[in-house]
Protein backbone atom coordinates (compact mmCIF):
# COMPACT_ATOMS: atom_id res chain seq x y z
CA UNK A 1 0.00 0.00 0.00
CA UNK A 2 1.28 3.59 -1.14
CA UNK A 3 1.12 5.96 1.33
CA UNK A 4 -1.49 8.01 -0.46
CA UNK A 5 -3.71 4.77 -0.11
CA UNK A 6 -2.40 4.49 3.71
CA UNK A 7 -3.88 7.79 4.29
CA UNK A 8 -7.05 7.56 2.92
CA UNK A 9 -7.58 4.26 4.83
CA UNK A 10 -7.05 5.79 8.16
CA UNK A 11 -9.09 8.29 6.90
CA UNK A 12 -11.80 6.26 5.82
CA UNK A 13 -11.11 4.03 9.05
CA UNK A 14 -11.91 6.68 11.52
CA UNK A 15 -15.28 7.95 9.70
CA UNK A 16 -16.35 4.45 9.78
CA UNK A 17 -19.37 3.67 7.33
CA UNK A 18 -21.40 6.73 6.97
CA UNK A 19 -24.45 4.43 6.12
CA UNK A 20 -24.14 1.70 8.86
CA UNK A 21 -22.60 3.26 12.11
CA UNK A 22 -24.36 4.76 15.28
CA UNK A 23 -23.79 8.04 14.60
CA UNK A 24 -26.71 10.76 13.75
CA UNK A 25 -27.01 9.36 9.98
CA UNK A 26 -26.67 13.21 8.09
CA UNK A 27 -23.72 13.63 10.74
CA UNK A 28 -22.19 10.50 9.52
CA UNK A 29 -22.64 11.60 5.93
CA UNK A 30 -21.71 15.09 5.83
CA UNK A 31 -18.58 14.06 7.83
CA UNK A 32 -17.54 11.42 5.07
CA UNK A 33 -18.85 14.21 2.42
CA UNK A 34 -16.30 16.81 3.97
CA UNK A 35 -13.42 14.34 3.69
CA UNK A 36 -13.80 12.27 0.65
CA UNK A 37 -13.24 12.21 -2.19
CA UNK A 38 -10.53 14.53 -0.90
CA UNK A 39 -8.37 17.05 -2.98
CA UNK A 40 -4.77 16.33 -3.39
CA UNK A 41 -3.90 15.57 0.16
CA UNK A 42 -1.20 17.74 -0.11
CA UNK A 43 -0.66 18.11 3.64
CA UNK A 44 -0.61 14.91 4.87
CA UNK A 45 2.19 13.69 2.06
CA UNK A 46 4.08 16.35 3.35
CA UNK A 47 3.92 15.29 7.17
CA UNK A 48 4.94 11.94 5.44
CA UNK A 49 7.61 13.08 3.54
CA UNK A 50 8.83 14.87 6.24
CA UNK A 51 8.55 12.05 8.32
CA UNK A 52 10.11 9.17 5.81
CA UNK A 53 13.21 12.05 5.49
CA UNK A 54 14.06 12.32 9.20
CA UNK A 55 14.67 8.46 9.33
CA UNK A 56 13.39 5.01 8.77
CA UNK A 57 11.31 4.04 12.58
CA UNK A 58 7.90 3.28 13.14
CA UNK A 59 5.84 5.56 11.03
CA UNK A 60 2.51 5.08 13.17
CA UNK A 61 2.58 8.44 14.86
CA UNK A 62 3.59 10.37 11.57
CA UNK A 63 0.24 8.69 9.87
CA UNK A 64 -1.69 10.06 12.65
CA UNK A 65 -0.56 13.27 12.75
CA UNK A 66 -1.19 13.17 8.64
CA UNK A 67 -4.67 12.11 8.81
CA UNK A 68 -5.07 13.83 11.67
CA UNK A 69 -4.44 17.32 9.51
CA UNK A 70 -5.82 16.58 6.87
CA UNK A 71 -9.06 15.90 9.31
CA UNK A 72 -8.51 19.61 10.60
CA UNK A 73 -7.86 20.73 7.04
CA UNK A 74 -11.07 19.48 5.70
CA UNK A 75 -12.92 20.82 8.92
CA UNK A 76 -11.98 24.24 7.92
CA UNK A 77 -12.89 23.66 4.44
CA UNK A 78 -16.66 22.66 5.83
CA UNK A 79 -16.87 26.26 8.23
CA UNK A 80 -15.14 28.19 5.33
CA UNK A 81 -17.48 27.58 2.91
CA UNK A 82 -20.39 28.26 4.93
CA UNK A 83 -23.19 31.31 4.44
CA UNK A 84 -21.45 33.49 7.06
CA UNK A 85 -18.24 33.51 5.49
CA UNK A 86 -17.53 32.25 1.60
CA UNK A 87 -21.04 30.71 0.93
CA UNK A 88 -19.27 28.89 -1.49
CA UNK A 89 -21.92 26.16 -3.51
CA UNK A 90 -18.99 24.12 -4.53
CA UNK A 91 -16.10 22.33 -3.25
CA UNK A 92 -14.28 19.58 -5.51
CA UNK A 93 -16.72 19.89 -8.05
CA UNK A 94 -19.47 18.89 -6.03
CA UNK A 95 -21.61 20.85 -4.10
CA UNK A 96 -20.37 21.89 -0.61
CA UNK A 97 -21.34 20.56 2.74
CA UNK A 98 -23.73 23.05 3.72
CA UNK A 99 -25.82 23.26 0.82
CA UNK A 100 -26.27 19.45 0.92
CA UNK A 101 -27.14 18.75 4.57
CA UNK A 102 -27.68 22.05 5.46
CA UNK A 103 -25.91 24.86 7.99
CA UNK A 104 -26.35 23.04 11.24
CA UNK A 105 -25.62 19.85 10.33
CA UNK A 106 -22.34 21.42 8.17
CA UNK A 107 -21.59 23.15 11.48
CA UNK A 108 -21.61 20.26 13.74
CA UNK A 109 -19.75 18.00 11.15
CA UNK A 110 -16.79 20.67 10.85
CA UNK A 111 -17.13 20.19 14.78
CA UNK A 112 -16.90 16.77 14.91
CA UNK A 113 -13.97 16.32 12.78
CA UNK A 114 -12.19 18.64 14.58
CA UNK A 115 -12.42 16.28 17.72
CA UNK A 116 -12.06 13.19 15.30
CA UNK A 117 -8.03 15.05 14.02
CA UNK A 118 -7.21 15.24 17.92
CA UNK A 119 -8.47 11.81 18.83
CA UNK A 120 -6.30 10.24 16.23
CA UNK A 121 -3.46 11.22 17.78
CA UNK A 122 -4.92 10.34 21.71
CA UNK A 123 -4.89 6.68 19.70
CA UNK A 124 -1.35 7.24 18.98
CA UNK A 125 -0.07 8.77 22.71
CA UNK A 126 -2.21 5.77 24.45
CA UNK A 127 0.02 3.37 23.03
CA UNK A 128 3.43 2.07 25.13
CA UNK A 129 6.27 4.60 24.72
CA UNK A 130 4.66 6.69 22.13
CA UNK A 131 2.85 9.36 24.48
CA UNK A 132 5.18 11.72 25.22
CA UNK A 133 6.09 12.35 21.43
CA UNK A 134 2.90 12.45 20.63
CA UNK A 135 2.17 15.08 23.02
CA UNK A 136 4.26 17.17 21.31
CA UNK A 137 3.16 16.41 18.26
CA UNK A 138 -0.36 17.24 19.59
CA UNK A 139 0.55 20.63 20.47
CA UNK A 140 2.50 21.23 17.12
CA UNK A 141 -1.01 20.27 15.16
CA UNK A 142 -3.05 22.27 17.86
CA UNK A 143 -1.03 25.73 17.62
CA UNK A 144 -1.32 25.36 13.92
CA UNK A 145 -5.10 25.30 14.02
CA UNK A 146 -6.28 27.35 16.70
CA UNK A 147 -4.90 31.13 17.97
CA UNK A 148 -2.77 32.97 18.01
CA UNK A 149 -1.40 31.64 14.83
CA UNK A 150 -3.16 28.40 13.66
CA UNK A 151 -5.33 28.42 10.60
CA UNK A 152 -8.50 29.46 12.74
CA UNK A 153 -6.87 32.75 13.57
CA UNK A 154 -6.02 33.55 9.80
CA UNK A 155 -9.88 32.92 8.89
CA UNK A 156 -10.45 35.40 11.75
CA UNK A 157 -8.17 38.01 10.21
CA UNK A 158 -10.83 38.48 7.60
CA UNK A 159 -13.34 39.47 9.91
CA UNK A 160 -11.55 42.64 11.50
CA UNK A 161 -11.87 46.10 9.91
CA UNK A 162 -7.72 46.13 10.16
CA UNK A 163 -6.11 43.14 8.78
CA UNK A 164 -2.47 42.41 9.05
CA UNK A 165 -2.10 40.93 5.46
CA UNK A 166 1.15 38.67 6.40
CA UNK A 167 0.13 37.57 9.39
CA UNK A 168 -3.11 36.89 7.55
CA UNK A 169 -1.41 34.28 5.06
CA UNK A 170 1.02 33.03 7.63
CA UNK A 171 -1.81 31.66 9.48
CA UNK A 172 -4.60 30.96 6.59
CA UNK A 173 -2.62 28.66 4.98
CA UNK A 174 1.10 28.93 6.07
CA UNK A 175 0.63 27.58 9.62
CA UNK A 176 -0.98 24.18 8.52
CA UNK A 177 2.26 23.63 5.96
CA UNK A 178 4.36 24.41 8.49
CA UNK A 179 2.62 22.50 11.64
CA UNK A 180 2.71 19.46 8.66
CA UNK A 181 6.42 19.59 8.37
CA UNK A 182 7.20 20.20 11.79
CA UNK A 183 4.54 17.43 13.38
CA UNK A 184 6.12 14.53 10.75
CA UNK A 185 9.61 15.20 12.13
CA UNK A 186 7.99 15.45 15.50
CA UNK A 187 6.97 12.19 15.20
CA UNK A 188 10.67 10.45 14.29
CA UNK A 189 11.91 12.41 16.90
CA UNK A 190 13.92 14.98 15.04
CA UNK A 191 13.55 18.37 15.60
CA UNK A 192 10.55 20.07 14.58
CA UNK A 193 11.56 23.45 14.10
CA UNK A 194 14.31 22.98 11.52
CA UNK A 195 11.24 21.65 9.30
CA UNK A 196 9.02 24.61 9.61
CA UNK A 197 10.65 26.83 7.06
CA UNK A 198 9.96 24.12 4.33
CA UNK A 199 6.24 23.96 5.09
CA UNK A 200 6.52 27.68 5.16
CA UNK A 201 7.63 28.38 1.94
CA UNK A 202 5.39 25.79 0.38
CA UNK A 203 2.54 27.17 2.27
CA UNK A 204 3.26 30.39 0.85
CA UNK A 205 3.87 28.87 -2.70
CA UNK A 206 -0.19 26.74 -2.50
CA UNK A 207 -1.47 30.08 -1.38
CA UNK A 208 0.22 32.50 -4.57
CA UNK A 209 -1.25 29.13 -6.16
CA UNK A 210 -4.62 29.28 -5.04
CA UNK A 211 -4.57 33.08 -6.03
CA UNK A 212 -3.87 32.42 -9.54
CA UNK A 213 -5.93 29.80 -9.64
CA UNK A 214 -9.17 32.05 -8.06
CA UNK A 215 -8.15 35.21 -10.62
CA UNK A 216 -7.24 33.42 -13.74
CA UNK A 217 -9.20 29.77 -13.72
CA UNK A 218 -12.65 28.91 -15.09
CA UNK A 219 -15.04 27.45 -11.87
CA UNK A 220 -15.05 23.76 -14.03
CA UNK A 221 -11.11 23.83 -13.26
CA UNK A 222 -11.27 25.02 -9.35
CA UNK A 223 -14.08 22.50 -8.31
CA UNK A 224 -15.08 25.61 -6.35
CA UNK A 225 -16.28 28.77 -6.97
CA UNK A 226 -13.92 31.31 -9.06
CA UNK A 227 -13.59 35.04 -8.50
CA UNK A 228 -13.84 35.18 -4.98
CA UNK A 229 -11.52 36.73 -3.31
CA UNK A 230 -12.45 40.10 -5.46
CA UNK A 231 -16.04 39.48 -5.02
CA UNK A 232 -15.31 39.42 -0.79
CA UNK A 233 -11.98 41.84 -1.37
CA UNK A 234 -9.85 39.91 0.00
CA UNK A 235 -5.69 40.10 -0.56
CA UNK A 236 -4.89 38.27 -3.81
CA UNK A 237 -1.03 37.55 -4.96
CA UNK A 238 -2.56 38.13 -8.73
CA UNK A 239 -4.12 42.04 -7.71
CA UNK A 240 -0.97 42.81 -5.95
CA UNK A 241 1.76 41.78 -8.57
CA UNK A 242 -0.18 41.05 -11.68
CA UNK A 243 -0.48 37.81 -13.69
CA UNK A 244 3.11 37.35 -14.72
CA UNK A 245 4.21 38.67 -10.97
CA UNK A 246 2.49 35.62 -9.35
CA UNK A 247 3.27 33.25 -11.66
CA UNK A 248 7.49 34.39 -10.84
CA UNK A 249 6.90 34.29 -6.97
CA UNK A 250 5.06 30.68 -7.26
CA UNK A 251 8.33 29.59 -8.78
CA UNK A 252 10.66 31.58 -6.50
CA UNK A 253 8.61 30.26 -3.73
CA UNK A 254 9.22 26.78 -4.71
CA UNK A 255 13.10 27.32 -5.28
CA UNK A 256 12.62 28.64 -1.26
CA UNK A 257 11.57 25.42 -0.51
CA UNK A 258 13.70 23.30 -2.14
CA UNK A 259 16.33 25.44 -0.35
CA UNK A 260 14.67 25.33 2.78
CA UNK A 261 14.99 21.28 3.22
CA UNK A 262 17.21 20.10 6.19
CA UNK A 263 20.05 17.91 5.04
CA UNK A 264 18.59 14.45 6.18
CA UNK A 265 19.19 11.18 4.07
CA UNK A 266 15.60 11.67 2.40
CA UNK A 267 16.62 15.41 0.90
CA UNK A 268 17.00 14.18 -3.18
CA UNK A 269 13.57 12.48 -2.55
CA UNK A 270 11.91 15.42 -1.25
CA UNK A 271 13.08 17.96 -3.58
CA UNK A 272 11.69 16.33 -6.48
CA UNK A 273 8.39 15.71 -4.57
CA UNK A 274 8.38 19.86 -4.40
CA UNK A 275 9.46 20.76 -7.93
CA UNK A 276 6.87 18.14 -9.13
CA UNK A 277 4.29 19.73 -6.78
CA UNK A 278 5.07 23.00 -7.59
CA UNK A 279 4.38 22.12 -11.93
CA UNK A 280 1.06 20.51 -10.77
CA UNK A 281 -0.09 23.93 -8.60
CA UNK A 282 0.39 25.85 -12.20
CA UNK A 283 -3.48 25.99 -13.56
CA UNK A 284 -3.43 23.89 -16.97
CA UNK A 285 -4.85 26.83 -19.17
CA UNK A 286 -1.64 28.46 -17.52
CA UNK A 287 0.90 26.27 -18.29
CA UNK A 288 2.51 27.54 -21.36
CA UNK A 289 2.83 31.06 -20.09
CA UNK A 290 4.52 29.44 -17.31
CA UNK A 291 6.99 27.27 -18.57
CA UNK B 1 -5.81 28.08 46.46
CA UNK B 2 -9.03 26.40 45.82
CA UNK B 3 -10.13 23.58 42.98
CA UNK B 4 -12.64 26.18 41.42
CA UNK B 5 -9.93 29.12 41.44
CA UNK B 6 -7.40 27.09 40.27
CA UNK B 7 -9.57 26.15 37.40
CA UNK B 8 -10.63 29.77 36.73
CA UNK B 9 -6.59 30.45 36.46
CA UNK B 10 -6.27 27.50 34.15
CA UNK B 11 -8.61 28.46 31.87
CA UNK B 12 -7.87 32.59 31.84
CA UNK B 13 -3.84 31.66 31.30
CA UNK B 14 -4.57 29.41 28.70
CA UNK B 15 -6.99 31.82 26.80
CA UNK B 16 -4.51 34.58 27.40
CA UNK B 17 -5.36 38.63 27.57
CA UNK B 18 -7.91 39.63 25.47
CA UNK B 19 -6.55 42.97 24.70
CA UNK B 20 -2.81 42.60 24.80
CA UNK B 21 -1.85 39.38 22.53
CA UNK B 22 -1.34 38.22 18.88
CA UNK B 23 -4.47 36.86 18.38
CA UNK B 24 -6.86 38.39 16.06
CA UNK B 25 -8.37 40.72 18.98
CA UNK B 26 -12.44 40.02 17.96
CA UNK B 27 -11.63 36.48 17.86
CA UNK B 28 -9.47 36.86 21.56
CA UNK B 29 -12.20 39.08 22.81
CA UNK B 30 -15.18 36.00 21.74
CA UNK B 31 -13.38 33.27 23.36
CA UNK B 32 -13.15 34.80 26.61
CA UNK B 33 -16.52 35.97 26.46
CA UNK B 34 -17.84 32.14 25.70
CA UNK B 35 -15.33 31.24 28.69
CA UNK B 36 -15.57 33.95 31.41
CA UNK B 37 -17.04 34.70 33.67
CA UNK B 38 -18.40 30.98 33.52
CA UNK B 39 -21.31 29.01 35.07
CA UNK B 40 -20.60 26.72 38.07
CA UNK B 41 -18.35 25.13 36.00
CA UNK B 42 -19.95 21.57 37.07
CA UNK B 43 -18.20 19.08 35.00
CA UNK B 44 -14.68 20.43 35.74
CA UNK B 45 -15.40 20.08 39.23
CA UNK B 46 -17.14 16.41 38.38
CA UNK B 47 -13.61 15.76 36.98
CA UNK B 48 -11.77 17.07 39.75
CA UNK B 49 -14.45 15.33 42.61
CA UNK B 50 -13.58 12.15 40.66
CA UNK B 51 -9.33 12.61 40.41
CA UNK B 52 -9.47 13.42 44.37
CA UNK B 53 -11.38 10.44 45.09
CA UNK B 54 -9.54 8.27 43.56
CA UNK B 55 -6.17 9.03 44.77
CA UNK B 56 -3.59 11.33 46.09
CA UNK B 57 -1.00 11.56 43.48
CA UNK B 58 -0.43 14.52 41.03
CA UNK B 59 -3.32 16.42 40.20
CA UNK B 60 -2.08 17.79 36.94
CA UNK B 61 -3.19 16.32 34.60
CA UNK B 62 -6.40 15.79 35.83
CA UNK B 63 -6.97 19.73 35.83
CA UNK B 64 -5.54 19.95 32.39
CA UNK B 65 -8.56 17.28 31.63
CA UNK B 66 -10.97 19.39 34.04
CA UNK B 67 -10.25 22.47 31.71
CA UNK B 68 -10.26 21.00 28.45
CA UNK B 69 -13.94 19.99 29.26
CA UNK B 70 -15.00 23.47 30.30
CA UNK B 71 -13.30 25.14 27.16
CA UNK B 72 -15.48 22.29 25.22
CA UNK B 73 -18.79 22.64 26.90
CA UNK B 74 -18.08 26.72 26.41
CA UNK B 75 -17.64 25.93 22.57
CA UNK B 76 -20.79 23.64 22.39
CA UNK B 77 -22.56 26.85 23.99
CA UNK B 78 -21.53 28.97 21.43
CA UNK B 79 -22.22 26.59 18.50
CA UNK B 80 -25.38 26.02 19.78
CA UNK B 81 -26.54 29.61 20.64
CA UNK B 82 -26.08 30.38 16.91
CA UNK B 83 -28.97 31.41 14.36
CA UNK B 84 -28.75 28.27 12.60
CA UNK B 85 -29.34 26.14 16.23
CA UNK B 86 -31.25 28.04 18.88
CA UNK B 87 -30.79 31.31 17.62
CA UNK B 88 -30.49 32.39 21.65
CA UNK B 89 -29.57 36.10 22.06
CA UNK B 90 -28.87 35.46 25.81
CA UNK B 91 -26.47 33.33 27.92
CA UNK B 92 -25.55 33.34 31.14
CA UNK B 93 -27.24 36.32 31.47
CA UNK B 94 -25.12 38.36 28.78
CA UNK B 95 -25.53 38.75 25.12
CA UNK B 96 -24.50 35.72 23.76
CA UNK B 97 -21.20 35.38 21.61
CA UNK B 98 -22.54 35.96 18.24
CA UNK B 99 -24.49 38.48 19.27
CA UNK B 100 -21.74 40.38 20.22
CA UNK B 101 -19.27 39.46 17.72
CA UNK B 102 -20.96 38.44 14.66
CA UNK B 103 -21.65 34.20 13.48
CA UNK B 104 -17.93 34.42 11.71
CA UNK B 105 -16.23 34.92 14.94
CA UNK B 106 -18.68 32.98 16.80
CA UNK B 107 -18.24 29.87 14.34
CA UNK B 108 -14.22 30.46 14.46
CA UNK B 109 -14.26 31.10 18.23
CA UNK B 110 -15.70 27.78 18.81
CA UNK B 111 -13.64 25.79 16.80
CA UNK B 112 -10.61 27.76 18.45
CA UNK B 113 -12.00 26.68 21.94
CA UNK B 114 -12.27 23.58 20.83
CA UNK B 115 -8.07 22.94 19.42
CA UNK B 116 -6.87 24.90 22.99
CA UNK B 117 -8.99 22.16 25.27
CA UNK B 118 -7.12 19.73 22.96
CA UNK B 119 -3.88 21.80 23.15
CA UNK B 120 -3.93 21.69 26.86
CA UNK B 121 -4.42 18.07 27.16
CA UNK B 122 -1.08 17.45 24.63
CA UNK B 123 0.47 19.80 26.82
CA UNK B 124 -0.04 17.35 30.02
CA UNK B 125 0.72 15.04 27.61
CA UNK B 126 4.29 16.24 26.53
CA UNK B 127 5.51 16.20 30.17
CA UNK B 128 8.16 13.35 31.08
CA UNK B 129 6.17 10.25 31.80
CA UNK B 130 2.50 11.24 31.74
CA UNK B 131 2.12 10.53 27.61
CA UNK B 132 0.79 7.24 27.53
CA UNK B 133 -1.82 8.44 30.85
CA UNK B 134 -2.59 11.55 28.83
CA UNK B 135 -3.90 9.57 25.67
CA UNK B 136 -6.02 7.73 27.90
CA UNK B 137 -7.92 10.69 28.91
CA UNK B 138 -7.44 12.50 25.67
CA UNK B 139 -9.64 9.63 23.57
CA UNK B 140 -12.07 9.92 26.68
CA UNK B 141 -12.29 13.51 26.46
CA UNK B 142 -12.59 13.07 22.53
CA UNK B 143 -15.13 10.65 22.58
CA UNK B 144 -17.60 12.91 25.03
CA UNK B 145 -17.35 15.60 22.17
CA UNK B 146 -17.53 13.87 19.08
CA UNK B 147 -19.14 10.96 16.95
CA UNK B 148 -20.85 8.96 17.50
CA UNK B 149 -21.88 9.50 21.33
CA UNK B 150 -20.69 12.94 22.20
CA UNK B 151 -21.93 16.35 22.87
CA UNK B 152 -21.52 17.17 18.55
CA UNK B 153 -23.61 13.84 17.77
CA UNK B 154 -26.01 14.63 20.80
CA UNK B 155 -26.97 18.06 18.93
CA UNK B 156 -27.01 16.13 15.20
CA UNK B 157 -29.64 13.56 16.66
CA UNK B 158 -31.64 17.56 16.72
CA UNK B 159 -31.30 17.67 13.35
CA UNK B 160 -32.48 14.12 12.41
CA UNK B 161 -36.51 13.72 10.80
CA UNK B 162 -36.52 10.56 13.08
CA UNK B 163 -34.54 11.62 16.68
CA UNK B 164 -33.62 8.25 19.27
CA UNK B 165 -34.20 10.08 22.53
CA UNK B 166 -32.62 8.26 24.53
CA UNK B 167 -29.55 8.47 22.49
CA UNK B 168 -29.87 12.32 21.91
CA UNK B 169 -30.27 12.83 26.11
CA UNK B 170 -27.52 10.34 26.34
CA UNK B 171 -25.50 12.21 23.81
CA UNK B 172 -26.03 15.39 23.88
CA UNK B 173 -25.72 16.32 27.90
CA UNK B 174 -24.81 12.77 29.80
CA UNK B 175 -21.62 12.04 27.37
CA UNK B 176 -19.66 14.95 28.74
CA UNK B 177 -20.98 14.54 32.55
CA UNK B 178 -19.53 10.19 31.85
CA UNK B 179 -16.69 11.66 29.78
CA UNK B 180 -15.73 14.06 33.28
CA UNK B 181 -15.82 11.37 35.67
CA UNK B 182 -13.98 9.01 33.29
CA UNK B 183 -10.98 11.36 32.62
CA UNK B 184 -10.82 12.14 35.91
CA UNK B 185 -10.16 8.26 37.14
CA UNK B 186 -8.24 7.64 33.96
CA UNK B 187 -6.17 11.33 35.47
CA UNK B 188 -5.06 9.42 38.02
CA UNK B 189 -4.48 5.77 36.75
CA UNK B 190 -7.85 4.49 37.85
CA UNK B 191 -10.15 2.65 35.59
CA UNK B 192 -12.28 5.14 34.08
CA UNK B 193 -15.01 2.81 33.27
CA UNK B 194 -16.06 2.28 37.10
CA UNK B 195 -16.71 6.06 37.25
CA UNK B 196 -18.69 6.68 33.63
CA UNK B 197 -22.33 5.41 35.66
CA UNK B 198 -21.87 8.14 38.05
CA UNK B 199 -21.35 10.65 35.35
CA UNK B 200 -24.24 9.60 33.33
CA UNK B 201 -26.68 9.93 36.34
CA UNK B 202 -25.43 13.11 37.20
CA UNK B 203 -26.10 14.37 33.39
CA UNK B 204 -29.34 12.69 33.16
CA UNK B 205 -30.11 14.73 36.51
CA UNK B 206 -28.78 18.32 34.88
CA UNK B 207 -30.38 17.28 31.93
CA UNK B 208 -34.07 16.93 34.07
CA UNK B 209 -32.85 20.33 35.96
CA UNK B 210 -32.46 22.32 32.85
CA UNK B 211 -35.63 20.99 31.36
CA UNK B 212 -37.72 22.08 34.43
CA UNK B 213 -35.82 25.61 34.13
CA UNK B 214 -36.73 25.89 30.66
CA UNK B 215 -40.07 24.94 31.35
CA UNK B 216 -40.98 27.15 34.67
CA UNK B 217 -38.39 29.62 35.14
CA UNK B 218 -38.66 33.34 34.13
CA UNK B 219 -35.55 34.31 31.60
CA UNK B 220 -33.87 36.89 34.38
CA UNK B 221 -33.72 33.76 36.26
CA UNK B 222 -32.01 31.34 34.06
CA UNK B 223 -29.60 33.87 31.81
CA UNK B 224 -30.45 32.60 29.08
CA UNK B 225 -34.40 32.45 26.98
CA UNK B 226 -36.94 30.31 28.42
CA UNK B 227 -39.13 28.31 27.02
CA UNK B 228 -37.17 27.20 24.10
CA UNK B 229 -38.08 23.28 24.11
CA UNK B 230 -41.60 23.88 23.54
CA UNK B 231 -40.94 26.93 20.53
CA UNK B 232 -38.22 24.13 18.88
CA UNK B 233 -40.18 20.88 19.80
CA UNK B 234 -38.00 19.75 21.79
CA UNK B 235 -37.90 16.81 24.13
CA UNK B 236 -38.61 17.90 27.71
CA UNK B 237 -38.76 15.97 30.73
CA UNK B 238 -41.62 18.61 32.11
CA UNK B 239 -43.67 17.51 29.15
CA UNK B 240 -43.39 14.26 29.60
CA UNK B 241 -43.69 13.57 32.99
CA UNK B 242 -45.40 16.55 34.61
CA UNK B 243 -43.71 19.36 37.22
CA UNK B 244 -44.17 16.96 40.18
CA UNK B 245 -43.01 13.77 38.17
CA UNK B 246 -39.79 15.95 36.63
CA UNK B 247 -38.82 16.92 39.88
CA UNK B 248 -39.19 13.34 41.20
CA UNK B 249 -37.41 12.09 38.37
CA UNK B 250 -34.55 14.44 39.26
CA UNK B 251 -34.31 13.74 43.00
CA UNK B 252 -34.04 9.91 42.11
CA UNK B 253 -31.47 10.87 39.87
CA UNK B 254 -29.63 12.12 42.31
CA UNK B 255 -30.19 9.39 44.49
CA UNK B 256 -29.00 7.47 41.91
CA UNK B 257 -25.85 9.21 40.89
CA UNK B 258 -24.65 8.56 45.28
CA UNK B 259 -25.39 5.10 44.80
CA UNK B 260 -23.24 5.08 41.96
CA UNK B 261 -20.14 6.07 43.49
CA UNK B 262 -17.29 3.28 43.40
CA UNK B 263 -15.79 2.35 46.97
CA UNK B 264 -12.67 4.88 47.07
CA UNK B 265 -11.64 6.64 49.76
CA UNK B 266 -13.33 10.23 48.75
CA UNK B 267 -16.25 8.64 48.71
CA UNK B 268 -18.13 10.45 51.83
CA UNK B 269 -16.98 14.24 50.30
CA UNK B 270 -18.44 13.02 47.25
CA UNK B 271 -21.53 12.53 48.21
CA UNK B 272 -21.66 15.41 49.89
CA UNK B 273 -20.92 17.50 46.73
CA UNK B 274 -23.53 15.38 44.83
CA UNK B 275 -26.86 15.72 47.41
CA UNK B 276 -25.50 19.59 47.62
CA UNK B 277 -25.81 20.24 44.09
CA UNK B 278 -29.13 18.46 43.70
CA UNK B 279 -30.91 20.75 45.69
CA UNK B 280 -28.95 23.66 44.06
CA UNK B 281 -30.37 22.59 40.62
CA UNK B 282 -33.50 23.08 41.66
CA UNK B 283 -34.97 26.80 40.21
CA UNK B 284 -35.18 29.32 43.22
CA UNK B 285 -39.07 29.43 42.11
CA UNK B 286 -39.60 25.66 42.86
CA UNK B 287 -37.58 25.08 45.89
CA UNK B 288 -40.68 24.93 48.02
CA UNK B 289 -42.82 22.78 45.89
CA UNK B 290 -39.46 20.46 45.61
CA UNK B 291 -39.09 20.27 49.49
Amino acid sequence: MNTLQRIETILARALGDPEGGLTPPLLARAMNHAVSPGGARVRPRLCLATAAACGHGNMELAFAAASAIELLHCASLVHDDMPCFDNAATRRGRPSVHKVYGEPVALLAGDALIVLAFDLIGRAAARPGQGQKAGAVLRIVAQSVGAPFGIVAGQAWECEPKVDVAMYHRSKTGALFAGAAAAGAAAMGADPERWRPLGAKLGEAYQVADDIGDAVAERDELGKPAHQDEALGRPNAVRELGLDGALARLRSLAQAAVEAIPDCPGAADLQAIILGESKRLVPRSLAVRAA
